[in-house]
């Protein structure tokens, strides 16, 4: 097979960088932190402050869901509570963009959404893991409504460029092919003798059945054409209704074929913890949670708060700051103390009177960068015609990903995907490009997954993070010795200042790292009120 | 560790099962279309008809799904259609269970569901697969909303009585231990060389980097406590957020103990096809389905018409009804041809002049039993206490599942579950007991899965399908050899009468069989009615 030793040529060269995502645990740890992967949540409920000392004030700098967070169940326990937010909004990377919204990034470039009533998309945060108990948690309390959100759909593509000549492929087959060859493997072996010392003779019985079953293996233990496969990597002609019912079966992959492809990359991401089910997300987009907040939080925000400078004394912490309708005139917040999350990449520029040790912190951790792009379509092309209703389809293409919605399945007129979800050195390329050439990126590299594309795109929209005003980064983008050399100076109090975020938590990119880090941060501040006797 | 050991020993008797299901492809094959698990569709689109002969009329015996997609695309071509129904309401087996309804078994024992507003259960089919077009068509065709319903829930339970004294496993883990140990004994097979004839050197090199990746395996190709497979299987503790936001790593079950245990035989659950995400329900219960044909067909479904007597002639089918509000009046309705969609389970007991090839068909096929029990609790505890939203946990025990809701995540008050799934012999002994004896299992069983059953469980309903009247039995359980035997007589015209329904079918149990095998009847009646001059 000619073609079939091409691309096993050729993909040797996507399989690298496959490789050097698995090659090694500290690499790995760090590749996987650097992507938000190590997230969980010790979220154990709400920290019962008991009353703030009689008078006590915070100021918190940033009304994403740290700052406000932190603002809420400050003002809860007695506090007096002030909140300057750059955006116009509550939410900071809680945002969500819908047709009528303008934004202009960073360099001046200016996007309007054209999206259709109800059509949307999220720039920063998309899903809810299930064991992210903080975030949930306030949902609940606040009333945002959550529906779920498909992350692993079998019947998605897995596309490169070279593997099987550039034809997607669904992700079942990929799934089924990979896993029962690998039973097969591991099957041979097992009845050859090659696993008599590390398994009893016993066990070895019950492992042989379990890959039978678990792999799809017939009762040679071979993956071959047959109904146990097929009813995993799908049928050549499926079970129908009536005389000619007959399903017909189809032929795996051949094994060198599937490794080579390399596609086989893709199979763990929905056993990430992170990304395992059941995920969800509010009904509508992501800022209903930042709304939520922000409508409980009312005039305690002050919005279109530029900070210029943040000084503390003895007594307490002065931001000083500008409208930015205004700009030029300074104005200032003072309070007892200081909840800072505003995200480093921007704290940095910020001249603020703490100590070396956290000040080297704010500086020394990287913001990643990502774009993402959003592509209206004028039908659901991919439901209609692919019958993939809602997931990921992957590519090694450098849009990486397309999101299909997980909501409003088979709804008539225009919709909405996520044609792109760039990273590393990608999202560099794209943050240099125009917006208008990420769309027209974004829909030449999805046109070779879903030719559809091409009579069917509407508009779109890019959103680039190092160009984002009041973010210019994606996350906190920590490294192991980068957290042993920073992260306790981080998070610990200088004076009245302590720092709260996803970038001063375990669980960096995530909303509950936000959470988990305000709680921690106010808890600590709250010990340090009551033990400076209640000074207002 | 003398209690894992007796676990080892004991929980053998309860892989037997699992061994059995696993143990060979004809005794699979069986078993999974036993199950509904054979299930595709072929479904490309509504056969286009063309108009029917002028005055052509077609009697239509059932409004299941087959019985309406049949009407209804007969009655679009311009046959006159009329429909008998034994029930009140559209839908035979896809039936949903609200407070206020009142349900009579055979037998006698009424039940009155308890459930409050907006709680429902499914009796009968409760989920969509993505792949079954047909049924997904008539539900875009008649506006039918669709959400998603989740099957693999990563954090749901896995238990067994034995295994792991009875204490549930998260399937996190058990997915994790199982894939990582497999991966682990793959690659130490493959380095010493056990692997050199089937796999070429290259091949073993990105088959290692793949099992390193795939199974979560650190640098040394080890399956260990770490950041790999703590990400996986989950954390002894999460990380979290400030100074002590760093996790802790947990260790993996010792692999005989994940062996022996039995608990990987639910593993391939949501890999078969029919299970496969993403599926789908509707909005509010199953049954909207059922009404929006029903609403489409109007006037022309008669319910309550239990038929007594199905007899052909030369020139048409009369079938003998009774309402079953009025018992004993015998009425007739008469057309050109008759599809006929009422269970094998009952046509069987209805006189009908077939010849032998379908008679003995009719009677051949046995219809296998299932029970399903809903439970009402005073709070989604699962969801509140145990982290777990939507998806299915698996016990050993008779009850089988415990299905959560996939939709109203978090929502206060009462709340319904599927507290059992019992196939088989034990669906045999649910059959025999009292609704409130089932009900009382679900419970006592499902407690020792969730213990806040005791505290929380307010009311349950069950549905056991040997006692349902005008089905007796869930769904056609065909053999290899029941479908050489009678599989195309049974599909074949007798004279002017053609059967319908998911026994009609290679997708038994599933909607999308019915849908195929009505399209599939139609398309010949369609053909045989132009064959045979027009005649009306």
């Amino acid at each position: 097979m000619a073609q079939g030793t091409k691309g096993v040529a050729l993909s040797r060269r996507q399989l690298l960088r496959l490789i050097g995502v698995a090659g090694g645990s500290a690499v790995m740890y760090q590749a996987m932190t650097s992507l938000g992967f190590a997230a969980e949540s010790t979220f154990t409920g709400v920290p019962a402050l008991g009353p703030a000392p009689r008078g006590a004030s915070v100021l918190v700098l940033g009304a994403g869901i740290a700052g406000m967070v932190a603002a809420l169940e400050l003002r809860n326990a007695g506090y007096r509570v002030q909140v300057l937010e750059f955006n116009d909004r509550p939410g900071g990377r809680v945002w969500t963009l819908r047709g009528g919204d303008r934004y202009t990034e960073l360099g001046g470039a200016t996007q309007d959404c054209g999206f259709a009533p109800g059509q949307y998309i999220n720039p920063g945060p998309w899903r809810l893991p299930h064991h992210h108990h903080g975030i949930l948690g306030y949902c609940r309390r606040l009333g945002v409504t959550l529906e779920n959100f498909v992350q692993v759909n079998h019947n998605a593509l897995l596309h490169d460029p070279v593997a099987f000549n550039g034809k997607p492929q669904r992700l079942r087959a990929i799934k089924a092919d990979y896993q029962g060859q690998v039973a097969e493997l591991l099957a041979k072996a097992t009845r050859g003798g090659a696993l008599d010392e590390p398994v009893t003779a016993q066990d070895q019985e019950i492992l042989l059945a379990s890959l039978q079953w678990w792999g799809a293996l017939d009762r040679d233990y071979a993956y071959r054409p047959c109904f146990e496969s097929s009813d995993r990597r799908g049928y050549d002609k499926d079970p129908g209704g009536g005389p000619g019912g007959a399903p017909v079966f189809s032929a795996p992959i051949k094994p060198a074929d599937v490794l080579n492809s390399g596609l086989w990359g893709f199979l763990p991401l929905g056993e990430l913890h992170d990304m395992q089910s059941t995920l969800m997300q509010p009904v509508g987009g992501m800022d209903a949670i930042a709304r939520a907040f922000g409508r409980e939080l009312g005039d305690s925000i002050r919005y279109r708060s530029k900070v210029l400078d943040i000084r503390q004394d003895e007594d307490g912490v002065t931001a000083t700051y500008e409208d930015t309708g205004a700009p030029g005139i300074r104005q200032s917040a003072r309070a007892d103390w200081c909840v800072c999350t505003i995200p480093l990449s921007i704290l940095g520029q910020i001249p603020m009177n703490v100590g070396r040790p956290m000040a080297d912190a704010i500086s020394a951790v990287p913001y990643t960068g990502s774009t993402k792009v959003g592509l209206q379509f004028n039908r659901r092309f991919w439901e209609e015609d692919d019958h993939i209703y809602g997931g990921i389809s992957y590519t090694t293409q450098p849009i990486g990903t397309i999101g299909y919605p997980s909501h409003g399945y088979q709804s008539p007129g225009k919709s909405v995907l996520l044609g792109a979800y760039v990273w590393g050195h990608d999202a560099d390329r794209f943050n240099a490009m125009s917006p208008a050439q990420r769309v027209a990126q974004a829909v030449e590299q999805g046109g070779r997954l879903h030719p559809q594309y091409r009579d069917e795109f509407d508009n779109g929209i890019a959103v680039s993070w190092h160009r984002v005003p009041g973010a210019m980064g994606c996350f906190a983008m920590w490294t192991e010795a980068l957290r042993e050399q920073h992260y306790a100076n981080l998070c610990a109090f200088d004076g009245r200042i302590v720092l709260a975020g996803e970038h001063a938590s375990y669980q960096p990119a995530w909303q509950e790292g936000a959470v988990n880090s305000a709680l921690d941060a106010i808890t600590r501040l709250h010990q340090r009120a009551l033990a400076s006797g209640g000074k207002a």
